[in-house]
């Protein structure tokens, strides 16, 4: 299934849609979760909780999206935080250099080149504005950074463009009042704001979005000293340093120097297995490690952890290893001391960073688990059931006889603890369809003899097998299969 | 304990500090979750889900925070969501005019009083600046929002103020996708932003703050046919009409005409439910029925629930019956349809909203389980063992003869499923002190006889009492204990 069939999907079922759509101002870049799609991503974020935070002994943060100015002079936001834009003389229309000319003449100069190389580009290629074939004026960069007013007096203060600076101003007194050790990693979830200047694709390029963000800090000298390295040394991860992708275990990334230390190779293995939980196929990943010119600006080496889908490899992931880039930023800038003593060692941290983008890797999951049931005339969304926004339909099979009562009794009694969801009307066919294209595991039918033995019948979503079971062991039954691994 | 016991504890362990602290531009009002109040965060919106989402069917979005501008030119926010401000014609330091004339004269004037009111109170009273003495210009109108500038044209948006306007916005899709039925609930966890002239109190008056806002769609003739109301009819509910609050039943609260009808009562009742499972003391807290000139703009009816602690009443909730103000402006300034079919009637639904703010909230949750042992010379967090950030302590009691291996081992065994912290190091009385602080309800000490025997001591926070128990039977214990009502 492509990327218009879960389009269709989310718009129709509930998972997103774009914000402020009854309205003609509305702004692209910006879409909402409805009520699927947030079940999803909190228990998205319970699954990230669970297997990289809770696991590995991390600390999770939850700061402000506003930041002030020092903030973004120190990290280099306000000085490289920036977009090649080109605006027509003509009708004034502004558009992405680096994408316009790959999209007219194919060929593809890094976003973070020289501004000449798109001047080159476009004279050499006699490049034209596309809506109205008028000259284009000199590339300049656009700062991509969301200005905000503060007070009467309107200070200068900005949304934050990812969600790690706030894990960096905060070190300090998080590594002091939380009894910090090295290697320590601190996360945080939030919204991030990029002024992009063409946003496309619903979930895939946002103006605001969701990250989750973790940024180990380390002891530079220690990098291959990671006691829990044998718990990933068999994972095998697949690591891309030239045209294909090759499969390989933690312990031979770190034997054949493709992955540089312990240290990073953990990470990459942990982060592999919880992918594998959310149910995208591992198969169709990769870590790409990034060339000099794609890296960001603070990255001392990166990966990309990549997905292919129906419209191309997605960057899922950004690992990237930024050595003292940011501490040093914000100690100089800030004058604050942020070293601290390992052991006997006064070190000032470095940080490996594991970047990730929730809205994509939501959609990337929807991707992998929609399919055609052709032979049975449904879409199946075949959701890991831990993930699913709703755990199961209670559905009566006519709404006379006692049946409704009895079918909300059973619903009253199940859904403080599961997602459940309460459907009297509609053909009962068409309500397991509409359970099948939720992702939802399992639809519980009340009928007469329900009345008569206290049994139901409950539906599995894949397989479709129907069994009778008792009342009284329902909730075994979906604990055990929604409980998280 | 005071609201400085609780900025110590926040400070030192992690519940909440200030932004940016390290700069010296650091603005007022934006505060950061540390890692103990994300904890404690988090377990209250799983308790809000519980006792309010799932309990009552209701569906969750979670939509932009920056919105465009037509959504508040109709919601009233452009024309009136405004401070009145008062600025010094000498030193120009800006201040609110009616929080100002309050603090030197003792006159309370409503913020929505008309501004002449304040020019009035001003010259009788001869007030002057503050800073300087200086003479102060006349009351003006500050529009709280935080303008954005979208794209290379910096095109008109706003960070939205109130959660509830995506709800209000959406509605039409998401009636008619997730197949709506009145009355109908749909609620919204997320950031609001408001650009307060004088921002105070830590998490009490925040310029970027959380709110968890229901918005309950409903048909304005059925507001006494609810069937849920019996759920709640004897649930205790505080409501304060005149100079004291007084404890009726929701039966009774509806027989007396105190609560206009069983729609508004039944809210009020699972309110009143859920704060008791805060640990908030509810016989501290009241409904307070507001004025005419005290209630917010759109608000028919309104009810604030307001919580008593050692810096006076705060507002937790407002619960305003808002009418169909909402949707009739959406549709008069969109030409989009907002009636929706309930039954055979066309109707345009009415909205009570349940707009509850979450770091008030967690404040007075911390404030009113804060206690100060002086027997046993310890600061104890009572928290509910559910909403603890921290469920236990694995301790080693002391490093050698294997105990550290030991004690990892538990700590392995349990931390993806409860949040554990494993603590080597510091005198063991210490380290209990410590986890009483965060209000940890347990602490599993490993010591020799664990080798043996493989038994622990588990220490209870509240009682301080230990006991030996078998590893194997501490999982049942602790979950027993830490799962939710």
């Amino acid at each position: 299934m492509d990327y218009e069939a879960v389009m269709k999907l989310a718009l129709e079922r509930g998972f997103y849609f774009p914000s402020c759509e009854v309205y003609a101002d509305a702004q692209a870049g910006f879409w909402e979760y409805g009520p699927t799609g947030v079940g999803l991503k909190n228990k998205f974020l319970e699954l990230w909780r669970r297997e990289l935070i809770r696991r590995d002994g991390m600390l999770e943060i939850d700061g402000s999206q506003i930041m002030s100015k020092s903030v973004f002079e120190a990290s280099g936001h306000l000085g490289n935080f920036a977009d090649p834009i080109i605006k027509c003389t003509k009708c004034n229309s502004t558009f992405r250099a680096d994408r316009t000319i790959a999209e007219l003449t194919q060929i593809e100069i890094p976003e973070s080149a020289d501004l000449e190389e798109f001047d080159n580009a476009i004279s050499q290629n006699n490049i034209k504005c596309p809506k109205c074939k008028g000259d284009f004026d000199k590339t300049k960069n656009f700062n991509m950074m969301f200005r905000v007013g503060i007070g009467p007096e309107e200070e200068e203060a900005y949304l934050r463009p990812e969600t790690c600076q706030s894990i960096f101003v905060d070190f300090p007194r998080l590594y002091k009042t939380m009894r910090g050790k090295l290697p320590l990693g601190i996360a945080q979830v939030g919204k991030s704001f990029r002024n992009e200047i063409a946003p496309r694709q619903s979930l895939l390029r946002l103006r605001e979005f969701y990250q989750a963000e973790i940024e180990v800090f380390c002891n530079p000298s220690k990098l291959d000293e990671v006691e829990k390295f044998t718990e990933v040394q068999d994972t095998v991860i697949r690591v891309q340093t030239d045209s294909e992708p090759v499969e390989m275990t933690c312990k031979e990334a770190i034997e054949s120097g493709t992955v540089p230390n312990k240290f990073v190779a953990y990470y990459l293995g942990i982060l592999t297995e919880f992918y594998e939980k959310t149910g995208i196929d591992i198969s169709k990943s990769r870590f790409r490690k990034l060339g000099e010119k794609e890296k960001a600006f603070y990255a001392e080496v990166a990966f990309d952890f990549e997905v292919e889908t129906t419209i191309g490899w997605l960057e899922l992931v950004a690992c990237n290893y930024r050595s003292d880039y940011d501490l040093s930023s914000h100690a100089n800038k800030s004058k604050e001391k942020f070293e601290i003593m390992d052991g006997d060692d006064k070190v000032l941290p470095h940080v490996f960073e594991i970047s990730m983008g929730i809205d994509r890797s939501l959609y990337t999951i929807l991707e992998h688990s929609l399919k055609d049931d052709k032979e049975h005339e449904r879409i199946v969304l075949s959701l890991k059931p831990y993930l699913a926004p709703t755990h199961v339909g209670i559905l009566s099979l006519v709404k006379k006889d006692g049946l409704k009562e009895k079918t909300d009794e059973i619903y009253l009694s199940i859904k403080r603890k599961f997602d459940a969801f309460l459907d009297h009307s509609g053909a009962i066919g068409r309500r397991y369809r509409r359970l099948d294209e939720i992702g939802a595991p399992f639809a519980v039918t009340v009928d007469h003899q329900t009345l008569e033995d206290d049994t139901v019948t409950i539906r599995k979503r894949d397989s479709m097998e129907q069994s009778r079971v008792k009342i009284s062991d329902m909730d075994s039954i979906l604990l055990e299969s929604v409980s998280f691994p």
